[in-house]
């Protein structure tokens, strides 16, 4: 079968979700296809959700109603091949599609790492597709001993939502010497920690896995430190590469870390083919340099540059760069970090002043549900400007890093930053006296006077 | 008693309290003197909190121990006369304090109408005094049927309070054709009026208060609908007006709408003399004009330019005009408004156009405590800058009122909101495909580019 579309979009995460309804709205006259491979999808930052939090797995399903609604035409095939000459792909299926603009939305796949017995029945990768993910999260909630290798975002979640089923023995195994090595600094991951360990998950941190033991089910796993430990279930979160086979075979750029390369309007080598999300290269926002960001945020936040862009570059935007800002929650705590953080901000040879608060994020202290709050905020030491933040706290953590998030965007100063003005509310802020970011802004100001006239 | 200070504070309100810690942090040898009228302060933003939610009124005490361990002087007493040539001020309790800057941050004392029945017992206003605000509170426990005059904030936030305590009639009697009237548009305020509807509060709009009737005690309200309401308790929260007598008889200069005139850099006519908080003159952060707004996040925002700009302006630091950003609480249902409402803009005469956006606060939709929220986006139509946002939700919607507050204070167009890159998370944030602020953003753009191609 050969069919004609004007605009193909190959991948249906958010990336090329958000692709499309920007496309439809941008150029409303153009017929736009979804190409995508698993017949269910899930929401990827749910994923760890799927464990306890919610009913049940399929509570997390993606679903394309809304989508077709907007007449975006959604079918699940895989594409085996671009030919950007002649402006076609063909799938499995065997049927062609033409197109006028396609967009790469392909993703990235699980780091499955060379370790003996990684094939074992029982190990699992963070699959986006909700068949495996329901075997996944039965699995878990049938055995006792579960280890999570990997400490980043995924691990910690997935390690927090298992401990809550409660009656588990939950490690955590990251070969770094702390968990979130990449996102907080150390008082910040510390917290974290604490939280997983009151809720009695065991944390091993400065040790990789050097086999999988067991006959066909994965039945023990043995670490560099010579530890062996009992196990059912090993639930794999150390990363994943961008997902550029197709992009590669059609001779499109790649950069040296192996993403496709886009240009500021995620435009490819290729005049018309546009790449979007995870397999798309990342700059730095501090330094463009290319740096491996995954994030559903950032995806669609490109889904958008190039679903308004793709015929002309009629309304003026730019992708300033990519600033990493996240948020987490484990145990209850919410920790947010954006831009850089001080150790990646020393290592990068920025001269800095940093700027602390703790307080409470209610007012007065003693209302119901008050939280303490924590905020670090990293600023150049001669220019002032935000390079980064981090926060710890309740629930308003979740919005207060957008706030910071913005600030790195706009690149406000500590100077602006201190006499900004921002809403407080008894029971929704830390008091005007001491607003969170303001005060922090402040601790940086007082060390910055001090370093001049010293 | 004479005594020599380098900086005097009148007011121990928030702008007070803020202008005396950041003139410590940036001129920390110089001696400063806080005179404070009231023995016990409050800290006014938790006055409604005192009558339900905190066990305590006393628990809403604001504390200058953590000033006074500062090395900042705090006295109570009241100031009876400036004189600016001589450079002294003269107390009630009959002492002398000479001064090299003298700040005023008298703040405001609440309208009292000449309403016949006025004096009679049962009627309060809201003092910042915590002598007084304990007695109200005790009235208003042992008491059945309660009025409360005004539809705004305040009005609002009491009435939430008063119906927590259960087995109570309330009333709201607003005078305008809606509560919340000036910081929110129709379709936000009948939100917090439904959840107050649902708490068995009584809104009576539209309508004035004509009489207070009883001998000594309040017994009856009457209205100019002619309606007669039986009460125990009235309080009063029709606002409040700059407390500047001081300043006038110190031949400082006025405004017409009675604040005390300040440049900038919150200096007053005479230069030796600085003003903050809600005593001081506001201009309008989108057209300059004078404004009356008063809020403890915007006082405490003017103490910390003042305080670090009282010798010299030695940091470039600049009061962009003042932008009301507000967050109120309602039966649970957070509220939050930054700049303008659609209504004002339109008064205002700026052409406008507007971007919604509902959905909900987590992602996927079935996570526990998932809450609805509601968000609208008004923007210049010819240059693309945000003017103003509304918010509804829960209590994430706190700090994403001062993401928009940041927004707006750093004029950011509709197109880069659309692409900015935020944080997102299952457990706090809307999903990433469906970001609040980006979405309504996108909804502006749709219309915008409708617009200019119809």
């Amino acid at each position: 079968m050969k069919k004609k579309f004007d605009i193909v979009i190959i991948g249906g995460g958010p990336a090329g979700i958000v692709t499309s309804i920007t496309a439809k709205k941008y150029y409303p006259d153009k017929n736009i296809l979804i190409i995508k491979r698993e017949k269910k999808s899930v929401i990827p930052c749910g994923i760890p959700y799927m464990i306890s939090s919610l009913k049940s797995p399929d509570e997390n399903e993606l679903s394309f109603k809304k989508i077709e609604d907007m007449g975006i035409n959604v079918i699940v095939d895989e594409v085996e091949k671009i030919d950007k000459k002649g402006k076609e792909i063909k799938t499995k299926n065997g049927d062609y599609y033409s197109y006028e603009k396609l967009i790469l939305a392909t993703g990235a796949v699980p780091i499955k790492p060379s370790i003996k017995g990684i094939e074992k029945d029982g190990i699992f990768l963070i699959k986006k597709d909700m068949e495996y993910l329901k075997n996944m999260v039965e699995r878990i909630r049938k055995s006792k001993k579960i280890i999570v290798i990997g400490g980043g975002f995924i691990g910690v979640e997935i390690a927090d939502e298992i401990s809550r089923l409660g009656d588990k023995e939950v490690y955590i195994v990251e070969m770094l010497q702390e968990i979130l090595p990449n996102s907080f600094d150390r008082e910040f991951s510390s917290l974290a920690e604490e939280k997983l360990k009151n809720q009695k998950v065991e944390i091993i941190t400065g040790v990789k896995v050097e086999e999988f033991i067991g006959n066909e089910k994965v039945e023990k796993v043995r670490l560099s430190n010579g530890k062996v430990i009992d196990t059912e279930v090993v639930i794999l979160g150390i990363g994943a590469k961008p997902n550029c086979e197709l992009a590669k075979d059609a001779g499109l750029e790649i950069t040296k870390k192996g993403y496709i390369w886009v240009d500021e309007y995620m435009r490819t080598s290729e005049p018309d083919i546009f790449a979007v999300g995870d397999c798309a290269l990342k700059r730095d926002f501090f330094t463009r340099k290319e740096i491996p960001v995954m994030l559903a945020s950032i995806a669609t936040a490109e889904g958008r540059i190039a679903g308004a862009n793709l015929y002309q570059l009629k309304v003026i935007r730019e992708n300033k760069g990519t600033v990493g800002i996240y948020s987490t929650y484990v145990g209850g705590l919410v920790l947010g970090c954006a831009g850089l953080t001080e150790k990646n901000a020393r290592k990068e040879k920025f001269e800095i002043i940093v700027g602390n608060f703790e307080g409470v994020d209610k007012h007065p202290a003693k209302l119901p549900d008050a939280n303490k709050i924590k905020v670090k905020l990293i600023f150049s030491k001669h220019s002032g400007i935000i390079l980064g933040g981090q926060v710890a706290g309740g629930n308003s953590c979740g919005e207060l890093i957008n706030t910071i998030g913005i600030s790195i965007q706009k690149r406000v100063s500590f100077c602006e930053l201190e006499t900004l003005q921002f809403a407080t509310h008894p029971y929704l802020t830390p008091a005007p006296t001491m607003y969170s970011l303001v005060l922090a802004a402040q601790d940086a100001a007082g060390k910055f006077v001090k370093e001049r006239f010293s």
